[in-house]
């Protein structure tokens, strides 16, 4: 962990977001505005490099960038806050092997280097976590203290602020909703699998990944559907082409959608019935591309099976409202708190 | 939440374990000793009554037999702890509907009026989140700060502690562990009903209760048990009958056995892979009875399913150490420190 400097301006810090795809920073200041951004691919044009040395010069030049699109120098930064695509010691800045990031093995000091490259402290944190704080503290949990945030994309991810702060674990790995069990008879029977291969996690049944399967197996099963003529394969079976079908009212796509939409209901269910938190937060991929049509019905189904259900309405569920800003945000946030 | 006293011996404090069948009450010092104890039924002998004028008044002679036994006065006792089997508010000391005592309607003032009746200040909680708190601060979670108490029984409880603090929930309502969802099938296509009278939840098929519906109904279809002399109906098939079948071989029994400990490692490996504590803490009446010979083989399964797979071995999985003196200690806790 970083020792706090004083001498910067500690008006300004940076946020950052790691991910398999591409890299975000930004500047923003202690109001949450964003003074300056920048993007930039996480892989090589040529190269496909993603090994940890090039990834972090990669960072380093996306936070100059962002820094010079705000008008300002380093030296005018407190400190950074950035995110990994997985799990991460929030104590040393040492992150965990990363799935989407081949090359970066268990141990590599990600804080320390893009420190010691920056001449800044800088804190690191897993993307979900911080994804998760960045909507408590400027989108949709504003004012509250205790929420879960559970993001729908490829996987299921999920972060958790109990008391205004980041539920971490004993071994840096809380807030793995997408593997929790909530079918049991897949475990046993076998199933569809999760992107950790196990059957019966939430993730292997109701992420975007597991819809997309799902449809591919019905299109090669000769189910009628619109997709037929607009997929060849699953990867085309994206958030935007299940958005577009379910638009079209293809019913494949409505009757798949509307069952996972069930087990997310239970699926919050089940962890509200476990925590009681102030609200519940959805976003990712799928949440943002299908909108309140994915969340009205998650809503719906889990309400129904909370525990003291005459009060089921004290627990908020809502729509992620930051968008890709919400885990730079985070990591901004992050940044100027520490720990 | 009553003031604080000064006045009285900070020294001793009373924990009160309040039932549906029995009342136990303890006076405990500053290192957790009981120094004099009493029981009592909850219910009386010939009117059966569990109206809470009654149950109060017979709770506050428990605690005046206590305090007896210890050879003390009201007047040297500096706070009182109590259990009620249902939620909670901890702030005010009112509680819930209690399923287990007729005639406790939601808002009664517990906690108030056994203050006016004892003139002691009085904290009232959940009884299971008192029974972690009691097992994390003198019994098996000794040390640790984010323990998750799981106590089967007729039904299936828990407590959270997350940095030494119980965590209750923005409705009283957090650590309905049994509610939560492993069997989505069984929503969907039927299936036994957990206490709640809703289908899927843990407690519905792993719970004392559920193991002896499911022998119940192996007995009447004349599957071959050793328990088919011993029981004449549900009622009989208690933790002590389920502990002497398990103990002679019995088939059926030990069967259904390993079924529900499968289940149960999975939803610890839920619950960890949420929150990744420091421990989890199994007890409750099918536990004591079983003791080891149950712990281990969940211990098991639930070690073969956490994610971050090499280091399961740092969340810990324990047996509760201390039987029915967990509730009135962690009572005794609450009254020494307050919310």
């Amino acid at each position: 962990m970083p020792k706090k400097t004083k001498k910067n301006n500690p008006r300004y810090v940076v946020g950052i977001d790691l991910g398999g795809t591409k890299i975000l920073a930004a500047v923003v200041d202690d109001k949450g505005q964003v003074l300056g951004r920048s993007k930039r691919k996480t892989r090589g044009k040529t190269d496909n490099a993603t090994d940890p040395e090039t990834v972090t010069d990669r960072v380093v030049t996306c936070v100059q960038d962002a820094v010079a699109a705000a008008g300002l120098k380093l030296g005018d930064i407190a400190a950074v806050g950035a995110s990994a695509p997985g799990p991460v010691n929030v104590e040393t800045g040492f992150v965990a092997r990363m799935a989407n990031l081949p090359g970066w093995e268990e141990g590599f000091a990600f804080g320390p280097e893009l420190s010691k490259r920056l001449k800044l402290p800088v804190w690191v944190d897993n993307d979900v976590n911080l994804g998760t704080l960045g909507e408590v503290v400027y989108g949709a949990g504003r004012g509250m203290k205790d929420v879960i945030g559970i993001f729908v994309g490829t996987g299921i991810g999920g972060g958790i602020v109990l008391g205004g702060k980041l539920r971490r674990g004993v071994r840096w790995a809380a807030g793995e909703i997408g593997h929790m069990f909530v079918d049991i008879s897949a475990v046993q029977r076998g199933g569809p699998v999760c992107g950790c291969g196990e059957p019966g996690h939430v993730e292997a049944i109701a992420s975007r990944g597991a819809i997309s399967r799902r449809l591919a197996a019905a299109i090669a099963a000769g189910e009628p559907t619109l997709l037929a003529t607009e997929v060849k394969d699953e990867s085309d079976l994206t958030s935007g082409a299940i958005r577009r079908a379910w638009e079209a009212g293809d019913e494949l796509t409505r009757r798949v959608i509307a069952e996972t939409q069930e087990v997310m209901g239970l699926l919050i269910a089940s962890v509200v019935n476990l925590l009681d938190p102030e609200g519940i937060i959805l976003g990712g991929g799928l949440v943002e591309s299908l909108g309140d049509a994915y969340v009205e019905p998650v809503r719906r189904h889990a309400y129904a099976h909370f525990f003291l259900p005459d009060r089921a309405g004290e627990v908020k569920i809502m729509r992620a409202a930051l968008g890709d800003d919400a885990t730079i945000l985070g990591a901004a946030v992050l940044a100027r708190s520490g720990l």
